[in-house]
């Protein structure tokens, strides 16, 4: 006779970790310390297919990764973080995918451009141009390049939000905080 | 008879980059418009032998050296920004080989540190430290990245100047304005 309802959940206790298909993943590389350096991130990304068909990501992507959630400092991801990056990576494919029809790995420099004002940045065409000169081989953008662009983007916009406390469109920054922000991301 | 002094000095007149061996390798890659893009860069430093005994340029280094120089924002590079490139990398590669003792092509992250302070930068250790995570794998940084440090370093504390024109040491930038800095770079 089975009790039903009766034990635990499969998997594990409700809201632990276990339960979710991705830490297997995660806990296979990250050791006891329970955080993913750069190199165990792009291990991560790929045994988990999370650049699908495309390329998988480069070291610097994941730099760029780690940092844009790095909120203590320590250079390491937990598994909440890379749980939340995982989704927001998601989000990406999901953009960059409805721009590459031919399924050629790559987007055009307009279609980039489209993509981020879908995102809801509100760019100048003076701004859309450097970030597509400095994303684009030959006129296009590769998907990996796609995240190192929406990373950045994403974190440069909420450093400038943090310091623009008046919402005013500006912020003041004093030189050495410039530097953290800028060359970090 | 020989007239000493007489003729055009070897190599072309005066003044014209034609005499500069430079711009052999320049004018080999660069075409009727006499501009460089980012992989054709990558060429020229890979055939003028500029990296020396270290691992070739990356196209990412190449692209931000590009963009470093690029005043007038065509995301190419003309033979006078080469030049003035070329002796800029010439002081780095001095720079890194003096703290890479065993030539092992990287430096450790307290060298870097050192490095960045003998270039003149005034940053905190909180600053230093952000450099160092964001450029080192394993603790250690190649020359490929260090060249991009250095590029970016130099580029953003420029930019940042520009802005800061009572020399406070703070400065205040537009969002549109600090998304063009800090993406091209």
């Amino acid at each position: 006779m089975a009790y039903q309802g009766y034990g635990a959940p499969p998997g594990g206790f409700p809201g632990m970790p276990q339960q979710d298909p991705l830490y297997g993943y995660f806990s296979a590389v990250a050791g006891q310390d329970g955080q993913i350096s750069a190199d165990e991130l792009q291990q991560c990304l790929t045994q988990s297919g999370m650049s699908g068909s495309y390329k998988p990501f480069s070291l610097e992507a994941c730099r760029l990764m780690i940092n844009m959630l790095d909120r203590d400092m320590t250079g390491t991801m937990g598994f909440h973080e890379f749980k939340e990056l995982t989704q927001v990576l998601n989000g990406w494919k999901a953009t960059f995918t409805s721009y590459d029809r031919d399924h050629s790995g790559s987007v055009e420099g307009h279609e980039l451009q489209q993509a981020i004002s879908t995102m809801g940045y509100n760019l100048s065409p003076q701004a859309m141009n450097c970030i597509m000169k400095r994303y684009s081989i030959n006129g296009r953008i590769q998907f990996d390049e796609f995240v190192s662009c929406c990373v950045r983007l994403r974190a440069l916009t909420d450093q400038f939000r943090r310091r623009d406390t008046s919402h005013s469109g500006n912020a003041t920054f004093q030189y050495d905080d410039f530097i953290q922000v800028t060359m970090s991301i």
